[in-house]
C-alpha cells in the first residue's frame, strides 16, 4: 500500500487563510441533468404501469429478472435464517445496538411530543394531537454503502413513535450486471460483504442487512431498488403499498428520485458526503485522533475531516500517526485521497477560535477531544452530533451510542437536526373555541378579516356573535 | 351578482362513490417548466451578480426602478408609521392576534424542545442540545393574498423559538406594472387593500403588512419579491444577508425558487390550494356552516370545501343557506367557482364513516361541528388543523385563536405538521462516553463496524478498549 495522506495544513493566522479554508470546504451538490432525466422518466413509468414497470426496472438495472412480484418480496423467514446463520458474536452485537438506540429514542419520545392541551381564561381549549405516521418506506442500499446500521437507526425511530407498517426496499443486483456509471442501481456489493443466502431471485442479498431487518422489525421488504423502488413506495402499485414518507440514505438516483417526490410523500433528507471535524486541545494520544480522522474519510473519497488544534506540536503529531497508521489500513486509497482533497490540519490562536470556526462549518459529526469538553460545549451552536471526551470516538456513536447517526451534513446543521422519533410523527393543533371566547376572538378576527378583504372569513367570525 | 354555487352532491351509499369521490380530491401540483426554466436563470443571476440582479429583476418584474438597494430597504420607522395610521380597532385587533398567537407558541415551546441528557449506567451521557436558528427569512407576499396575519404567524414562533434577526421580503410592485400572466410576481394590489403610503421606491405598500411587521418584530426589510427575493435570501447578497431557513407563501415562482434552494437553507413547506372539511352532526345553524365553507371557497378558484354529514336533509339546508347567502358576499365569482369546480357535500352513513373518509382526505382545516366533538375527535387521526365545536369556526383559528395557521394542505397531514416553533429550532445530539462505557460499546462497534467493511471505525474503537 503506498498511499499517501497529507492533509492541507493551514493556520488561521496566514494572511490567505479565509480563502484557502472556504476553498476547502466548498462542496457543491451539482444536479446532473442526465441522471433527473433518467429518474423522471423512471417515477412517471412507475406511476403509470405500477409493478410491471418495477420488474422491468429490476430486470435492466439489477439484472434480476422475476416473474412477479411475488418473487421480490423478502418473508420475515428469511430475516430469521439471516440472523440466525450469523456467528454469535453479530448476533450479539446487533441486538445490542438495537436496544440502546430503542432506549435512546424513547427516552427522546418522552422529551416532547406529547399530545396535549390547556384552557385559556375564556375556557377556549388549546393545543397539540401527537399521532405516529400509518406507514413508512425505509430504503436500504445494496451497494458498496450496505449498512445494516442504518436499517437500525431508521426503522428504530419508526417502532418507537408508534408507525404502523414499516416497508423495506433493499437492492439485490445479480452479480455483475450493472454497467459502470449507467445503471440507477449502485454496483454490486464487493468482498466479504456480500454472500448469496438465497438464489430464489438470483440477487446479492447481504445477510447483516437481512438479520438487521430480524432484529429492528421490519413489516414487508421487497428486493428492488433505485428510483422505480422510491417511485413504487411513493405512488403505490397493485402490490407496494403506499407509504406516507421514504427515510434512509441512497445513491444519485434515488436522492433525485426521493427530492421529486417530496410534497406526495415526506421525505428525511437529502444527505451529501459524510464529516467529521475535531476540536483539540492537544491531550487525546495522536494515534486517536488520527484512527477517528481516518473513519470519517474511509466512507468515501469526497468525505470531509478535518482538525483544528491551537497546539502547532499535537498537529504535527497527528500528522506522524497519520502517516504511520495509514499503510494498514485497508480502505488506505480511499482515506488517502479523502485526507488529500478534502480534509484540513487547522491551527488555531485558541480553543475559542477553533469553536467559533467549527460554528461556521456546521459539521455533521463534531469531536470535542479535549479534557474539558464541557468547557467548550457551551460555545457550540452548529453541529449534527456532539461527542465529549477523548472516549467518545465517533464511531461508537455511529453504531451503538443510542443517539442517530442519520445527521445533517454540508453545513445544514444550521437549519437541521439529527433524524429522530419526531420524524416518524406529526402534530394536527386542536381548537375548541367556547362561547364566551368567541364573542372576544370573533371581533379580532372580524377587523382583521375586513381588512384583508376576506369578508367570508369575517362574516363566520360574525355570525358567532350574540346580538 | 348572478354567480349560483351548487356543489357535487354525492352519496356513500352510491355505486360510483369511490371513483367520483377520488376524482373530486384529485389535485396535482404540476410542475410548470417555464416557470421553472426561468427561476432556474434568475436564482444563477443573483447568485452570481448579487445587488445588481436583484436591483435588475425588481425593475423587470415589479416596475420598482431603484438606484440602489438602499432605496429597497423598509426602516422600522416605516413600520411605526404604519402602525401609527391605523384605525384604533385595527391596531387593537393586530396587536391581540399577536398577543394569543405569542402565549400558543410559548406553550408549545415548553412541550417540548428543551436541552435535555440523561446518564446511562456505564455513566456515558446521552441527550439533545435545543437551539434557534440564527437568521430566518419570511417571505411576504404583496399581491392579492398580502396577509399581515400570515407575517404574524410566521413571525412570532421564531420570536419565541429565540431566532437572532429576521429578514423579511415583501414585493412592492409599482401600480399596472405587471404583465398578466408572465411576471415572476405576483399581479398588483387591488382596491382597498392597497394604498400608497410612501412613494420613494414608487411601490404599492400595503400599510397593514407594514403595522404587522411592527407588531410581529422583523429585524430588516426589503421591498423585493419572486425568486429574486427568495435567490437573495438564500444565498446572501452585499445587502441581504444570507439566511438559515426561509418560510411563508407565495406565488409559483416562489414555491419553485423554495424548492430549488431547500438544502442550500431550510424552507417550510411548499403550499397547495387551502382545504376545508366540516364533519357535521346537523346540531349548527347551516347558515355558520356554509359561510365556514365560503371563509375556505373565498381564497381561490383552487381552493377546496367539502362537507361530509349522515344527515341528507341537514345537507339540505346548507345548500339553502348556500344559495340565499352567496349573493351577499363580495367574493361570490371566486367563491360560486371553488365549490362548482372543487365542493362537495357528501352524505354518509354515519358520523364514524364521516370520520374514516376525513382520514383519507387529511385535510387542512378540520372543523368538527357537533354537539359532541370530543366523542369524533379520536377518531380523527390526520388534519392539519381540528376545530371542536359550533363556536370554533375557522376563521378564528386564522387570525387569533393562537396555533399557527400555516399547515400542511393536499393531503400531506399525513406526514406533516403546522408551522411551529420547531421549526425554528434544531437540535444537537450530545454524546459523552465514558471510560467504561467505551468498554462495552467498543466490543459492539468493533464487530458491526467489521461486518460492514469499515476497519478505520473499528480500529477507533477498539483503541480505546483497555489491554
Amino acid at each position: 500500500m503506498s498511499a499517501n495522506a497529507q492533509a492541507l495544513r493551514l493556520s488561521t493566522t496566514q494572511p490567505d487563510f479565509e480563502a484557502r479554508f472556504a476553498q476547502r470546504l466548498h462542496w457543491s451538490a451539482e444536479q446532473d441533468d442526465a441522471i433527473e432525466q433518467r429518474v423522471k422518466s423512471i417515477l412517471a413509468d412507475v406511476r403509470t404501469r405500477g409493478d410491471a414497470a418495477v420488474l422491468d426496472c429490476t430486470a435492466r438495472f439489477d439484472g434480476l429478472h422475476a416473474a412477479s412480484m411475488a418473487a421480490l418480496e423478502l418473508k420475515q423467514s428469511d430475516f430469521k435464517t439471516a440472523f440466525d446463520s450469523l456467528p454469535p458474536a453479530q448476533q450479539h452485537a446487533l441486538q445490542e445496538a438495537a436496544a440502546r438506540v430503542r432506549r435512546y429514542h424513547e427516552w427522546q419520545k418522552r422529551q416532547g411530543g406529547e399530545t396535549a392541551t390547556y384552557r385559556d381564561e375564556d375556557g377556549t381549549l388549546l393545543g397539540q394531537k401527537v399521532t405516529p405516521l400509518d406507514r413508512v418506506g425505509i430504503y436500504v442500499p445494496g451497494g458498496k454503502a450496505a449498512y445494516p446500521s442504518s436499517l437500525i437507526m431508521n426503522a428504530v425511530p419508526a417502532h418507537v413513535a408508534g408507525v404502523g407498517e414499516i416497508i423495506m426496499v433493499v437492492p439485490t443486483p445479480a452479480r455483475g450486471s450493472i454497467a459502470a456509471g449507467g445503471s440507477n442501481t449502485p454496483p454490486a456489493l464487493d468482498g466479504q460483504a456480500q454472500a448469496t443466502i438465497d438464489s430464489v431471485a438470483k440477487g446479492e442479498r447481504n445477510p447483516l442487512v437481512l438479520a438487521a431487518a430480524h432484529v429492528a422489525g421490519v413489516t414487508r421488504a421487497f428486493t428492488i431498488g433505485g428510483a422505480q423502488a422510491v417511485a413504487a413506495l411513493a405512488y403505490g402499485t397493485a402490490t407496494i403499498p403506499k407509504v406516507d414518507k421514504i427515510t434512509g440514505p441512497g445513491n444519485a438516483y434515488v436522492a433525485s428520485a426521493k427530492k421529486h417526490v417530496f410534497g406526495t410523500v415526506g421525505i428525511d433528507m437529502i444527505a451529501g458526503p459524510s464529516e467529521i471535524l475535531v476540536l483539540a486541545d492537544g491531550s487525546t494520544p495522536p494515534d486517536w485522533v488520527a484512527m477517528d480522522l481516518f473513519s470519517q474519510a474511509e466512507h468515501d473519497e469526497l468525505a470531509q475531516a478535518i482538525l483544528l488544534c491551537p497546539d502547532a506540536a499535537y498537529i504535527d503529531a497527528v500528522q506522524a500517526a497519520i502517516d504511520r497508521l495509514l499503510p494498514e489500513m485497508p480502505r488506505a486509497d480511499i482515506i488517502a485521497k479523502s485526507l488529500n482533497g478534502r480534509g484540513a490540519l487547522i491551527h488555531t490562536r485558541s480553543m475559542e477560535e477553533a469553536c467559533a470556526l467549527s460554528n461556521r462549518i456546521a459539521p455533521e459529526h463534531l469531536e470535542v477531544s479535549s479534557r474539558d469538553p464541557h468547557r467548550w460545549e457551551p460555545l457550540l451552536r452548529h453541529a449534527g452530533a456532539i461527542f465529549l471526551g477523548a472516549y467518545t470516538s465517533e464511531s461508537l456513536g455511529d453504531y451503538c451510542a443510542g443517539p442517530n447517526h442519520v445527521l445533517p451534513t454540508s453545513g445544514t446543521a444550521r437549519f437541521s437536526s439529527p433524524l429522530s422519533v419526531y420524524d416518524f410523527q406529526k402534530r394536527s393543533s386542536l381548537i375548541e373555541v367556547s362561547e364566551a371566547g368567541a364573542q372576544k376572538l370573533g371581533r379580532i378576527a372580524s377587523v382583521l378579516a375586513h381588512g384583508e378583504g376576506l369578508q367570508a372569513h369575517a362574516r363566520a367570525a360574525e355570525m358567532r356573535l350574540k346580538p
